[in-house]
């Protein structure tokens, strides 16, 4: 039988680790790993913990209820693969990173369909069995062409839907719609080269070492939450053409990770910051 | 028109930058870039030059041998995609990323076909429209299943034989059919863990790094001329399975790289050593 | 007041999370920082807590036995700097790098000694106001030289020994003298280049990559439980003599590194391997 | 007899490897190292070259003339160690680091001075037997602090300023003073953290990595050319002070390759770039 997850993000008081373990322990239930963190300057409280048992897992709501802050977010999550929606433009190495990843079993999460605004990458798709959906942009106004986009995501409800490139802005109504379940990867170190071109930036800045971010879309591009980063070296001899080809493996890398630790419950976010328990 | 590589390995002597480079000077060529490197200990020199213009290559092949020491060894290749054949098993994050990257028009290879002793990535060979061999290793002696892989490798010519996680022991007859040319990516951080089951040594020591080595075969297992490695930390929580798990992102960055490197021509064997200009 | 640190390992059992924390919260601890770990192969539990509170800590020591099983091994540990005698023989990086952490009060520890089998590094110490001890190995066997080692370390009752480049091979008699309390830095990515001329040994192979490992001392020479290892990039134009000088920079960062972890009672010792809460 | 360095910095041309390798092959002189770059966008030549020989190297000088183009900047260097003076304020870690690789040899420069604004690190430095200045900024203006700053820095005639954590703004007066010869250390993988308290900064933005620069001085605070760059991994655990503590690893590690690489004559600034033969 599959281990449940057990999350709960709550103002922190004394105690909770001891309550919460009892209500697990009293349960009959045993842990298989557990990882709690006190953010001491917010006073937060944060817990991830994985267990096993024959009985069902939400019998404990009730007795988590009792024992923690009105407050309290729980969420009890199963370690089978949720659904997922990646969204694309051309470039294919973080797309097919994670088609890669998914067809040998290694993604803890399940490709439903792909949507790109162009048809570049609708052959690789396909050959995975993929669905893709090309919705072109062109001719629609913003607003327009994401209503089609929100509608086909919305068919195949993903548990989070993934940016793997994908080259268009989204409106405060898209992010508000998916709201902390877009996973954007950008092509450089954050906070460092926001907006556009990073890698000719960093060239004409003349940085010597190079990244890519990922992180949770909020309305203000490229400052989300961070889930994860990654930097290779770069020195004199790497045109920005090449910095854009180097970038490319840490960019998939790093996207892969970040989809990895949301899929596996392991992100919470507070304020603008993450906890990711590895 | 593509810029030529031109490569040179010979003894170390006063004066060989200024006579080769006098060489490409006075036939008009342009050079793009140029990178030599002179192994005191050993007293040889290595150079690696780009460059272009209209006359045709080898026309300063007799040139250079005026000024050369008459064991120089001299290549001029092009920049042209040249052909690679794939060994595998059953594992497909290695050869999964090699396809991508080819897919994409990323590697400055052109991969003709893949051979594998076991059915299980044939569909995945297949959708990208590249032909794939099983060559079943069962009810065959050693020598007669090599003999029958020998013989489809050379059907296609290739310049490099790539072995992205084939897990069988190739005979010195392979290793010398194909001497230099046969890349393989082995799962340690060499010479750390030579030998079989790399991430469960690496679990049972206790080890805080792991990483990944692609190397040039030779007869002794896993001791070949090194091209590239890479490390990712790891610590206490990490099992033998999650190491293998994480290895793998290593695995086929590394083996990618060192791909990448030979077929630009950037790889030179001196004894058990490489010279890698990057 | 400054906080306490309770560690505790023994077998796993369910609810040793509720009952450990439970022990805290009833006598009105407020817990800071908590760390555990199941070791799922071997069936162990780690914890380290940090808490405050009015009350004398070791009166929560009864209360956990009563909860622990019998072989739990519980250690209260106080957050004031403990001492530490330095074995060293003529480098001066490790030893200068801990004696610039001492001097700015960023060691967790104090420098109560340093004992040197050369006169070399005797000024270097001597300006930092620190007992300086030469006890040359010329002329006296290994077990009489030990002995006298052995009487200067005790004269200071170090909780750690740490050996910054003491190029000297310990009897097992030393070693079990102070079993598991001797930190040593080995210039080499362990297991990788056992024994002598690591960097040489690196060299001739031709590695990419080069590191060092901070390990606790136990009989098998280079072979005890690691606590931390990191690594630099070499290339081909990097020789044993500039790895040598380039491998300084990542020994000094780990075995800093290491005493750190050591003294904030991070460090736990199973088979040979380490748990580490970082 | 100490090898000689040559530096080249021209506007690029057909033959000039060719035409400089001459001057220096006909001379008699023996390359023991060379390494060339064409910036093929700014169509910029930057070369140097270590080599041996009876002769004085500066008669070479003329020859060079003749076959570069006027505008060329060439400069014939001693392998022989440099004077440095060294700006600090009260941190010990970055001119600690320091002083312990001048005791040892290890720094290829020569420590004539250390001015501070304040009285921390005299005992520090005075230990190492190296004059201290104390000019105390108090009750001075910035340019007659300055002013006297600069008397004693110039009656050490250095070769490159290095700033070591000196929490100081220079004025442009300053900067135009040590054109090119003054290195800083910025807390921040820049352009990330431009200004004041990078570490908290760092902490409220959430990144999982941290880093620090080392640059030559302009008068745009922390955006002049960058020598050299490293990062570490942080996570959510890690508070602003903890990131302040674990970047001081980084900043002097970073701050010392810059110092051995300006002085080894292995930086050439090109606008806001550097190109450095490492």
């Amino acid at each position: 039988m599959a281990p449940h997850i057990l999350r709960i993000d709550c103002p922190d008081e004394p105690g909770l680790v001891h309550k919460i373990s009892g209500v697990l322990f009293n349960a009959g239930y045993n842990v298989l790993d557990n990882q709690e963190f006190v953010d001491l300057e917010a006073k937060h409280f944060f817990m991830r913990t994985a267990f096993e048992g024959a009985a069902a897992p939400d019998r404990v709501i009730p007795y988590l209820q009792q024992v923690l802050p009105a407050s309290a977010v729980v969420k009890l999550a199963t370690t089978e693969k949720q659904p997922v929606v990646i969204l694309a433009t051309t470039e294919a190495h973080c797309l097919g990173d994670l088609l890669i990843r998914h067809y040998s079993g290694e993604l803890p999460a399940q490709i439903r369909a792909v949507i790109a605004n162009h048809e570049t990458l609708g052959s690789l798709v396909k050959q995975f069995s993929i669905p893709f959906h090309c919705i072109s942009h062109k001719d629609l106004d913003r607003t327009e062409h994401e209503k089609q986009v929100i509608e086909v995501i919305d068919s195949y409800a993903p548990e989070y839907i993934v940016l793997a490139k994908y080259m268009r802005i989204l409106t405060p109504n898209f992010v508000a719609h998916y709201r902390n379940r877009v996973i954007n990867i950008h092509h450089s170190f954050l906070p460092a080269f926001i907006g556009a071109k990073p890698y000719h930036q960093a060239y004409v800045r003349g940085v010597k070492i190079i990244g890519a971010t990922a992180h949770i879309v909020t309305d203000d591009l490229d400052t989300g939450p961070i889930i994860a980063q990654n930097v290779i070296p770069v020195n004199h001899t790497v045109t920005a053409a090449a910095m854009m080809q180097a970038g490319r493996d840490v960019e998939k890398i790093v996207l892969a990770k970040a989809v990895k630790l949301a899929f596996e419950e392991r992100v919470f976010l507070h304020g603008n910051r993450t906890i990711v328990f590895e």
